[in-house]
């Protein structure tokens, strides 16, 4: 149960089979730090190449192909004043006739940037917040956006999207105090973690949160012969599945069915009453609708839930 | 400022320019009932054909082609003791490979039955509860699942789907206290009303809440000259609109193009600050995933609001 | 076996169940004329108002809900010299960021004007063609855009659109000679027809093939208790189902279903089987994929068909 | 230009920055074999692990990021007598509730088995042909499913799907004969094929072509600073762009969007007349409908271009 300081001095802008930066045992705690999408750390400095570079990957002995990574998000807390946004909604999340009149921004002249106070939990547009919002606040609700495991087959995959290994979700549901589950496809596991937002609307529908670099703490458990084919989660209130695919019919398809066989393997539903269950108490989260692959999530309060 | 008590004495399965029920002045209120989604009254008596029949249309007088039409919901009840549902997840909302494995019940034998407790706040799978969840409870939270106003051209559609015109959305946010606001496509609006669930969860991914007959009560109001594209609503807390098609992408498109319209014509903000706000604050809800139109709800919260 | 001259002087832009124009025999001709997308005929003249205007309904005696009603294609045919088109591809065709640079025309300006020369078998862009494709001339290629029965329910559905009763489908396979068939749904099948195009690219992705008033002549006959659930056709060459719905996806769905069961019910060959002949002998054709329900059809070659 | 005669050793089941197993030169040409999906030679022995394994990659030359690499299909033969098929249509392909009665077969007694024969050009299925069809026969079609070049940012990327570098398309169209162009993403360009088809039906529905090992035959070229988005490919009739993604409408944005640049950059046309021209004279086909990714192939008739 050792505890690793761990200081990142290069990433990875896909998730794959790399060189592991730290291996760590089944129960071991890391404390690290992430950049923000476009590379940049605690002191705003670009120090590596944009594109939700990822700390890590941590090697976790023992896992397995086959078993599942337990992720507890201990801690995810910005490191540093001020963060930035797009400002444009995506094409792809407007009418097709609105798109056309979407304003053409050169990309750099297309950033908000905002004050981010940890003390005081707000997120605020930095002056000169010359738009009719002004200085415009909004509670600080700090999450990450994407982390996962490597993929099957040696695969190395871009963090602009997502998958059954995680990825670029984008779900503002990925919070500190909440545990994430993984189905391992590699030896070690391979965990990545990176692209922090103080906060972010449903869908990342500008393209981003409000980015910003980040302290990270997360224990990990390994699962030994526990498959699962889709992240999982829980928080106090909620166990959740994650659907990650376009278009948001298959996320759901996929975060549903997910839902189905856990409830079925854990909570001693036969698929009958998993069914009816669900068809009275299921919510849906809309994680990320900007990148290649999008995001859905299901999920079941705790409270109509059968005992473990 | 009328208050009309009607009692309906015949229903309809589309949703168009049929003959009015009942001639109101805006400003009036209705109280009458509604059957459930198979035609079944407040004594469980069969009434009507099954599929959704609507109470209505009633026609408004003043309201005219571009016009809102208001809709405030100030009473949604369950009327009888007991609801139904369906039990089987429907294939579309589970991975195709999944579906084969859904079990291929026969209609008749695919009910379930519930307690509608008005008095306790419950909703309790009723005697036998011959599945793992025994008798198993959720709180009663009582919604409209289909209303709207004729659609355009003279059309008549199925209550089984939806469209500009509201329809079939099965959104649980439409409760009692919400107010609903609907583009005027024919003179008098023609509102229809029914399609009670004592409870559902998102997307009514079982094909039904608990459907069950309901008293309502709902007061109209004109807006002359406001012309909206699409439903929008509004509670204590949020502000929403409604985009109804299929897939769920147009269903977003839909929706948060008509809240990007409603932030700049009543909150004072330019394109560019709704964007900004939007990326940050937006949440969205599922409504229908079962039917010919799915519907998704983009929602803003009051409390970061400009004051409109 | 009644040849009927019909002569038109009211038209609908809905399918639905209105008043027939005329009641014809199972096994009658129909010769008519139908007007193009404006409502304008032969001469050019404006005569009903716009939106795919339909001929009919024609009311076939002894169809009944779940006959088949079948229509042979004998004369499809542009009676005057001259059609229009948009001229911009649909902002649902191209990538969303390209749609941001589609040009935005006003509607009025967007037309331009094809010289149709039956005798000469061309479709010209008239004078002044003052783009760089100068005098571009296609082959004419005539074909019915919109044509159906009445749907269920006694539903009126707007010609803008299409489901399993046909409608505004765009199929450019629906030419002379071809003999398609509608699943009946209301006494008397209430057969409509019009939306002529003297040529037409896969997918109507301008919003319009060359709109043109036509003379047309088809012959009906019913086929007593034979349920079909999508439209089907046949050409020399092939069969072929249609599948009309949005997304793409589910139009394959439906048309691919439809094949099935077709090779099942009347080429003798068990699901197996037609599985196979599927998989590696179907073609796919794209119809609308600009209107609110797309369009996908499902081809099998006749020359790899087992015998009738 | 050389002609390289090369005997692969080893396969990847992912297409990516993999170490070249040759060098060629601009111009030269590859005689090569590939193993069918499931890593079988021409003798029948599976010699690598099943998966679209690809024979390559070829560094090409001179090739760099944002050049164009043009890959001649000089021959794609088949090279063994009996290929295979899967026998079930995809559950995606056909309606959720139909999916429900699709046979669950174990997936080791789903292979029909086919003779191959490149004299008689057939395609015949093998004894015993114990399903209705018999010894049904269609003629000999060869295509290539698999091939590209390393997608950017040293992602290696499963051979099940597909994207912007090719991949596993599926498109009954590159038959021998074809050109082909990919945009070249890393150095060396790193073309991988394989994944052969003695015939296919469009949509790969049943989730195989009849798939065989195949003799290859091809020259490379490379179009320097000529940078291209998609796919895209040129017959003896057509020039055809290629999309591949999820929803088939997105694959339909990709194609289109790139076909009108081609357009505009190769035949000397505006947008507008561009746009036009599609409108009236685009063709699409349906390539993969089976994988992660689809595929659609928007293509225009050489005969209504202007000259080049």
């Amino acid at each position: 149960m050792a505890v690793h300081n761990f200081v990142p001095d290069h990433y990875f802008t896909t998730i794959g089979s790399h060189p592991p930066v730290l291996r760590i045992a089944d129960g071991d705690t890391v404390m690290t730090t992430t950049v923000d999408a476009r590379g940049q750390d605690a002191s705003g400095k670009a120090v590596t190449a944009p594109g939700n570079p990822m700390t890590g990957p941590f090697y976790v002995e023992g896992a397995q192909p086959g078993d599942t990574l337990v992720i507890r998000l201990e801690k995810l807390r910005p490191n540093r004043p001020q963060g930035w946004t797009r400002k444009i909604l995506a094409a792809n999340v407007v009418d097709p006739t609105y798109a056309q009149e979407l304003p053409l921004t050169p990309d750099s002249q297309a950033l908000a940037f905002w004050d981010v106070d940890v003390e005081e939990d707000t997120v605020t547009l930095s002056e000169p917040a010359d738009t009719k919002l002004g200085r415009w606040s909004v509670p600080l609700a700090p999450m990450v956006g994407c982390f996962g495991v490597a993929p099957s087959q040696g695969q190395a995959i871009s963090t602009a999207t997502s998958g059954d290994y995680g990825g670029n979700m984008d779900y503002r549901g990925f919070t500190e105090g909440v545990t994430v589950y993984f189905p391992v496809a590699v030896e070690g596991a391979l965990f990545h973690i990176g692209d922090g937002h103080a906060v972010q609307g449903d869908g990342e529908i500008v393209g981003t949160g409000v980015e910003i670099s980040f302290d990270v703490q997360f224990t990990v458990q390994v699962l030994k012969g526990q498959k699962i084919n889709w992240p999982r989660g829980e928080n106090a209130d909620y166990i959740f599945t994650v659907g990650n695919a376009r278009p948001l019919e298959q996320c759901v398809q996929n975060a549903t069915t997910e839902m189905v066989r856990w409830l079925q393997s854990d909570y001693g539903l036969e698929g009958l009453a998993a069914h009816i269950l669900l068809g009275q108490a299921v919510e849906y989260d809309l994680g990320n609708i900007f990148d290649p692959a999008f995001t859905m999530v299901c999920k079941v309060p705790k409270r109509v839930l059968p005992k473990r």
